[in-house]
């Protein structure tokens, strides 16, 4: 069976990467990186990295013009900042609502988009890396256990049953994605999961907070914030 | 309230169209066209005539690169024909399963697309004219009930209740959508349908068939199939 990766270059992806690689076998798994207008284009520099690392097919989907209307602190042409705290304080500052760094639909787009190409290359599953905390109070509505059984549900019937979505993570936390990285041997150190676009990790942005965490919790160092191995 | 529509330049969109500007008023309507690499260019070109008739604001995307792996005999680079019969011969001959013009996932993609340029230009509302023909017996799986349901609720759900999509004609046959237009005065004579790319519609292909069907069964003649009004 062949499986298609949506594939960030980050921790969540790339471990679910590295499960499709060790279920199916690296050349019945396909990646599929998007661009999106995001500051941090370092993330795609990661995923070329890792893609090779794995040995597998690796596809590549610029779909920044559909947000070209949004403000979302997270692409390049915003001016708005990326905060720099935890998704629980800037959930509280919000409302409840989405925080700044919620991208339209993002991972309805993405699915979608996987969906389309799974399809046509014959396969029949999408893997993709969404996990408890992502969804944990709204921060990101579209990481939901309610919007992932119904963007599968959708994905399923409007495939004509050809193609499913397999999150295999989505009961999880980080830390415990971590950890089945951590036995599969998952290259965490190519990886990139900070939204700055700078040189090196900022630190400060909740992913970087949510990073560092779950590896904390793991008892291990992460490897993609120590420069000399 | 704003509305974005889906927007192909046949005759259900633009039925869907006529519908938005009457309920919405045109400063509130926006309409989105897709290019997919499609043979049939010519429905852009009339999406932009109609468009302009309208006077509403009109966006242009194009997702072409997303299909490079179909073989989808709708598509520019394929080299299936499309075929020359109505739906329910093709359904015969494929047993059920999806026919040669079902592009994959399109109908997913394009509502996940509009779902992130609605949420970012504030429009509450996407439309979108699948009507109940089209999903009958499988032809277009991403046409039917149950697709439309799951979808409409992963873009209620993933925008964070932004934004919701209504699909006004998903209980209605194509006849009874060209009678709502044709009560709307929808101009009919800008529209496009057919599937081959050739200067007049082939009035053999499965929606030139269709088409011709709707409009005779509102006892009119199809104005898009006259040359000389």
């Amino acid at each position: 069976m062949k499986v298609l990766v949506l594939f960030s270059g980050g921790v969540d992806s790339t471990t679910c990467l590295g499960m499709a690689v060790a279920q199916y076998g690296k050349e019945n798994v396909t990646a599929l990186s998007v661009s999106y207008g995001q500051k941090h284009t370092k993330e795609i520099e990661a995923s070329r990295k890792i893609a090779e690392y794995y040995g597998i097919e690796h596809l590549y989907l610029n779909l920044a013009e559909i947000f070209t209307y949004s403000n979302c602190s997270l692409l390049s042409h915003s001016e708005r900042e990326i905060p720099q705290e935890s998704y629980a304080r800037q959930l509280a500052m919000t409302g409840g609502k989405p925080v700044s760094t919620y991208v339209p639909f993002r991972n309805g787009l993405f699915l979608a988009s996987a969906a389309s190409i799974a399809i046509s290359k014959g396969c029949e599953v999408i893997y993709y890396g969404a996990h408890a905390d992502d969804a944990a109070g709204n921060a990101y509505p579209d990481c939901s256990d309610a919007f992932n059984r119904a963007m599968n549900d959708a994905i399923f019937i409007g495939s004509g049953r050809q193609c499913k979505v397999e999150a295999p993570f989505v009961g999880l936390t980080k830390a415990q994605v971590v950890k089945i990285g951590l036995d599969l041997k998952v290259p965490y150190e190519l990886t990139w999961s900070c939204y700055e676009g700078q040189e090196n990790p900022c630190g400060k942005c909740g992913t970087c907070i949510d990073r560092a965490e779950a590896f904390r919790l793991n008892g291990v160092v992460d490897p993609g914030t120590v420069k000399e191995l």
